[in-house]
Parts: C-alpha cells; sequence; structure tokens
C-alpha cells in the first residue's frame, strides 16, 4: 500500500536530501555562496610563503558527537582548478561514486621553477635560450613532503589517504612523485602532463623506473589532449616520421609514455589513460578530473542498491548486511584504515526499505546505524520513525526519547510531543 | 629566434592566465572563496518569497570603461547543483567553448507542486493516491516569466539570451516551457525528466505538439540515466512486452520521447540526447550539464586558432581578421543581438603571434581591439608590449602614454618610467 512512495523516493530522495543540506556554505552575514577558505603556510625548503584554498566537506561541520576525517586531494595550479574540483567533488561524492574528500589547492609563485623536474636551458626544437627559471621540482616535492603534508595533516580532518593532481608542468611534478616518491600519495592524475621536458630525459627515466619497480596498490590516470594541427591525427602523429615540431613534441611524448605503461602489466599500477579528441590543453582538465576521480575510486560506490528493493529480490535482510559489510571492508582494505558504512547512507537505503514495505530490512539497516553511531541522535530518530510508520507508537515513544537522551533537537522534540498528545 | 616561446605560451598560457584572473572571488575580510550571492524575490503569483543563488562571471568586475552583459541560465533546484554549473560554466567560458554566463538557482519551496504541469492525485502503477502536491507547474512558469526574469533582467547585467535547466520533474518543467512558452528561453536542459508524470499524459501532449509547431532557433538537451534493475538494458526496457513497473516507467517514457523526437526532422528544434550507462538517477545531472553546454554552444568556439601559429599556415593578416569578424557575425546572429570579439581573446591570439615572430598578424589583432575596445587601457599597453617586442621604443613610448590617458594603471606607468630612464 505504501510501495507508491518507492519511485518518490527514488527520484525525489538524493535531490531533496542535498537541497537541505545545502552542499556549499553560506556565510550569513554577506549571504555570500562559499566553497572554501584561504590559507598560507611559510616554507622554510622554499623560503617563501605559500598561499593555500581549502574545501572541507560541509559534513564535517555536522558530526556534533563524531570526528569524521576525510582523504586529501592536493592540487597544483589551485587557484585555477578550485571550482572545477570541489564542483566535481561535491557532486560524485554526493551520490557515493567517490568519498567526500579535503582539497587543498596550491597556488603558484615561480611555476616553472617549481614544476620542473630538471634544470633546461636550450629549447631542444628552436636551439634558442629559454627564457624562464627550471629545474627546482624536486625542491618543490621536499615542500610538499616535509612541510605541506605535515601541516595539513596537523590542521585539517585528514585521514592518511592522498590523491595528487596536476595539469602540463603540473602533470609531469605528478609523474615525478609517482616514480621517485611513491609513499607520498596513493592515487595520481597527470593532466596532458609536458613530458617533452628536457628532450624527453624524464620521460626515459621515469619510464624505466616503471619498468623495474613495483607499484602495488598505487593509481595513475592520464589525460590526453588534443594539441595537434588540424591536419594532424592520433594515429598519424606516431609515425617514425613526423618530425617532433611544437605541434607534435607534447602529445608524441605523452603517447610514448602510456603507450609504454600499458606494456608494464606487472609493475602493480592501476592505469587507465584516455585521448579527448575534442579538447585542447587548455580545457581537457575538467573532463579529465572527472573521469580520473571515477576511475580512481571505481571500487567505492555500493553497486546493485537500486536492485535490494526490488520485488524480484530474494537478498535477505542477513544477507544485504553482509553485502554492506562486506563492501565497506573491502573499502577499509583500500584506505589502509577501517571505514565505517557512513551513517547517512545507510539511513537513506534503510528508510528506502521502510517506505518499499520491507521493514525487517528497514530494521536492519537503521539498527546497523545505532550500533555503529551509538551517540548520534539521529539514529534513534530514524528507528522511532521506522516504529511510527509500522503503527508502532509505543516504540516509536522509546527510540524518540532515546535520541533525546543524547542531545536536544527540535524536530525531534516536536515528533515526540505529537505522539504524547 | 623568439619561436621557441610559442610553446611556452601554448603549455603555460591559459594557466597563468586564469591563475592571475583568479576565476572565482576572495572575499577579503574573512579570506572566503566566493562563488555566488543570494538573494531573493518574494513572488505576487507565488504568494511567497524565493530565494535566488547568483552567480555573476568574475570579469563583470573588470570592466571599468564597458559595461559588459552576460546570457543567463536559470537553474531549478538551484542549491544542489549550484557549485556543479558554476565550475563547468567557468571552466568552459574560460576556455571560449561557451560565452561567459550569470546563473540564477532557483531554490525549492514546495518542490513536487511546482515542477509537475498537471494535478496528480492516484499513482497510477500502485493504484494509490500520492501523498505530496502536483500540478502548479504552469502557475510556476508563470512566475518564471513574469516576475523572476523581469527582476533578473532588471538587476543584473544579462543579455536576452537564455538557458532553462531543470533534473527529475525539473526537467518535466524545461520541457513544458519548450512546448508551451518556447518564447521564454533559447535553450533548453531536461535531465532524466519524470515523464512517467501523470500516466503519459503529458508526455503526449509535448510530442504532439514539437510534431505540429516550429521551434527554429531552440535548442534541447536530453540526459537519460541507467534507472534499471540490473538484469534489464536499454533495448530489452523498450520492447513492447517490457510492463511498466517502478523500474522500467521512467526509462521507457524518456526513451519513447526522445525516440519520438529524433523523427521530427522538420520542427526546426537542435535536438540531441545520451544515454548515459553508468549514471543512475542522482548521478546524471553534472555530466548531462556539462555535455548539454558543449552541444548548445558548439557554434561558439572558434576553431583552428592553434593552427594559425603553424608555420604551414597561408592566411594572412586581412583573412584572420576576416574569419573572426565572420565567426563573430555568426555568434550574433545565433544570439539575437551583436556581439564584439571578447577583448581578452583578441589580445591573448594577438600576444600569441608576436611570440612567433608574426608581426604583421600580431598588430592586426591589437588594432582590432584598439578599435573595438578604445577606452580600455589595456588594449593601449598591449599594442605598446607589441612595439617594445618589435625593439621600436618609440612607438611603444607613444602607445603606453596613449593609455595612461585613458586612466592611470601601475604596472603600465612601471614600463614607460623604464623606457624613459
Amino acid at each position: 500500500m505504501k510501495n507508491l512512495l518507492l519511485f518518490v523516493f527514488i527520484i525525489l530522495g538524493l535531490i531533496s536530501c542535498k537541497q537541505q543540506e545545502k552542499p556549499i556554505d553560506i556565510e550569513n552575514q554577506n549571504n555570500q555562496i562559499v566553497i572554501g577558505q584561504l590559507d598560507s603556510i611559510y616554507s622554510e625548503i622554499l623560503d617563501e610563503s605559500r598561499e593555500l584554498w581549502i574545501h572541507i566537506p560541509e559534513s564535517a561541520k555536522d558530526s556534533l558527537s563524531y570526528k569524521t576525517t576525510y582523504p586529501v586531494i592536493y592540487l597544483l595550479d589551485g587557484p585555477s582548478n578550485f571550482n572545477s574540483v570541489t564542483g566535481i567533488i561535491e557532486h560524485l561524492s554526493g551520490n557515493m561514486i567517490v568519498p567526500e574528500m579535503i582539497i587543498i589547492g596550491i597556488a603558484n609563485t615561480n611555476r616553472s621553477l617549481d614544476l620542473t623536474p630538471t634544470k633546461v636551458d636550450i629549447d631542444v626544437i628552436s636551439g634558442d635560450s629559454i627564457q624562464y627559471p627550471s629545474g627546482g621540482g624536486n625542491k618543490f616535492l621536499d615542500f610538499i613532503e616535509k612541510e605541506l603534508i605535515p601541516y595539513v595533516e596537523k590542521t585539517y580532518p585528514t585521514t592518511t589517504y592522498k590523491t595528487f593532481v596536476g595539469h602540463s608542468f603540473g602533470g609531469l611534478s605528478v609523474i615525478n612523485a609517482l616514480v621517485n616518491r611513491k609513499e607520498l600519495f596513493n592515487n595520481y592524475v597527470a593532466i596532458d602532463p609536458s613530458l617533452w621536458w628536457d628532450n624527453r630525459a624524464f620521460l626515459n627515466i621515469a619510464d624505466s623506473i616503471l619498468s623495474t619497480n613495483k607499484f602495488d596498490n598505487k593509481a595513475l590516470y592520464v589525460g590526453v589532449a588534443n594539441t595537434m594541427e588540424s591536419d594532424m591525427d592520433i594515429d598519424k602523429v606516431q609515425n617514425d616520421n613526423i618530425p617532433d615540431t611544437y605541434f607534435t613534441v607534447h602529445i608524441k611524448s605523452i603517447l610514448q609514455f602510456v603507450n609504454s605503461l600499458d606494456t608494464k602489466k606487472d609493475n602493480g599500477l592501476l592505469f587507465e589513460w584516455k585521448y579527448y579528441e575534442n579538447d585542447d590543453h587548455g580545457s581537457v582538465p575538467f573532463i579529465t578530473e572527472y573521469d580520473a576521480f571515477r576511475f580512481l575510486f571505481s571500487w567505492y560506490k555500493l553497486n546493485g542498491v537500486n536492485n535490494f528493493y526490488s520485488e524480484k529480490s530474494t537478498l535477505n535482510a542477513k544477507e544485504i548486511i553482509k553485502i554492506i559489510s562486506s563492501h565497506y571492508a573491502n573499502i577499509s582494505d583500500r584506505f589502509g584504515y577501517q571505514v565505517i558504512p557512513p551513517e547517512k547512507y545507510i539511513n537513506s537505503i534503510g528508510k528506502g526499505f521502510m517506505h518499499n514495505n520491507m521493514p525487517e530490512k528497514a530494521y536492519s539497516l537503521l539498527n546497523l546505524n545505532i550500533k555503529n553511531y551509538p551517540k548520534s541522535v539521529n539514529v534513534f530518530e530514524s528507528m522511532g520513525d521506522y516504529y511510527l510508520f509500522q503503527s508502532d507508537t509505543l516504540n516509536a515513544i522509546k527510540e524518540f526519547k532515546n535520541g533525546l537522551k543524547i542531545r536536544e533537537k527540535a524536530t525531534l522534540r516536536g515528533k515526540l510531543e505529537k505522539l504524547e498528545d
């Protein structure tokens, strides 16, 4: 009889839920819509101060009873990518495709110096001298390793799970970190990396390290832009008789790298790359970031939840709990620390069962939340809602009272008073 | 000899440019990273106040000499989509793939009432009564037409070119606006629209109007999510023997609509749709919005700019100016008002020629900017830079002075003083 609500639940569920939560912050005084906060760090290694663009998930402010911690994304060229990446992560995490994450955008001071692994004085194609500084890449990675990461982990609610994202010269830095400091990050995203650098000297070193070393539990995604003249294509450009020019050397170098990496099946690296024919060097970061995060966290989403609600489903409550537990055990393995099924997510599945006349399964899920989050007022409120839905007023009152023992909550108090009237 | 800079220009150009501009706002007092501002409007029609989430392009603050105006995106379920859509638009417009746009996110009060075109009391699949209000869709479109759009056009620097975006019930509203009020918007984006509504009654009306009416200069993009059980696929679900269930009726209705629309080739509507196999109803908005904006503005980008710099290019300065002029004449036709080539964009192409030893073409582009923006200090600064690059100090001084006649600018004054030392 209440089955009709299923569809409404599916269709309105996420939206109305997100709507209430307002995934981004409203700074009330000025009515501004805020997605982050500036911070800065003084680096002894670089002998200068660095601006940081910080995004903390909104849920960090909700956690009254539990200190939630989050994996971290370190983002090069921070300011120009910050709005994109926060938008992508808020959206994907709101749909349980990736975890909620803290984003640390690193602003540049001397970009070409910091993001190139070696010093180069002569442009290999023209033979002319190069007018910008280079070769500070390892010092910059020292800064990230010895100053930035410790500062971030001391200051913000982080876990140890980290992703490193860079574009162009920044992509070079990402690959440098992967091959020379693989313990620093779990995931690496290199967006149209400038592997032509230093006449491919760094490319060849990286390629060799990726052949001889192991990269278990590490993942790399590479996005490749279309930077060719319009009479060229991705097959033709790889022919040996196509000379290095400013219009070929960039993509040729990247393709050499990814094709070679595709053959190194036993180095343990989880690797994927994609060519974006309709994107140039400037436009490719956005879609690469989106695809990269879906690839890097492809094990994060619990698939088949929709099927739980199907009348055809033969799973009982115990089996569903087992599927969920084993999924989060796998996630915990990946992260390297224990991850408990998120309270709101389990609550939404439990409420889904409730609205679909599957009370036994609803009870099991809501009860799992009570076990996992015994100090949360909301888990008792949901259990009370469940009993109310079953027209079991006595137990509903009992659960609402259990919730209010933890802390006062106006909506919950209202529900209780209505029942006791 | 200066050719070596080309590659640096291509590779660093956009990034460093965006970096300086900081595409999103820093509210200095609190160091907050701000992407928008709350506003509200009292609606006589709805008899209530509505919260609006407003994003204005950063460049609106730059325009000291020229009042820039922008096309507008009206976004349903505003709060939950605001971060995504601002991120997408900032990125795509920063790469000249779409124009900079104002975004108006409309917050909900009574979502199901406002976003459904007809009142429905009985759930067609279960036969039970529906527990939520519905049927206020036309009143809500009245509000948008008679109150919201006039308010926005009075308050913000808008042009008349408008795009309407909605998801789920919001997608239903978008299609309702397209078929019944097509003059309201130029572009329509319907994300996984709930066309099962009212036992497909509205779908059939919409389909019929789309058969008999003309929709020249209107465009529609529809994104379709995978909302099926895992043993179903998009071909199978369209078989006549597959009954309507909560897991089939949503996608079946949308596919019926888009397949029928695909056959109506002569109604003038520019139409595209895509099925997103790996996205469910909740996750599909993001990628649909991204693909939709690229489709809707596929005529906006000036293609082949990279080729301008090629040594193989046979185009002379005059021909390049002609290509650019004709491109913006076409854009003006699409928008329905005159669009002048953007100052910064033409400047970046001109500077590209300069760094590539193509002085005649550089001069033509920078001179085009002086003609189009005679009150901008920057166009004279760039022309001065050009002369300086040609080692023509006298003319450089002259152009820098022309710039300073318009207004004082510290960096420009510095350049002039250095030359006059």
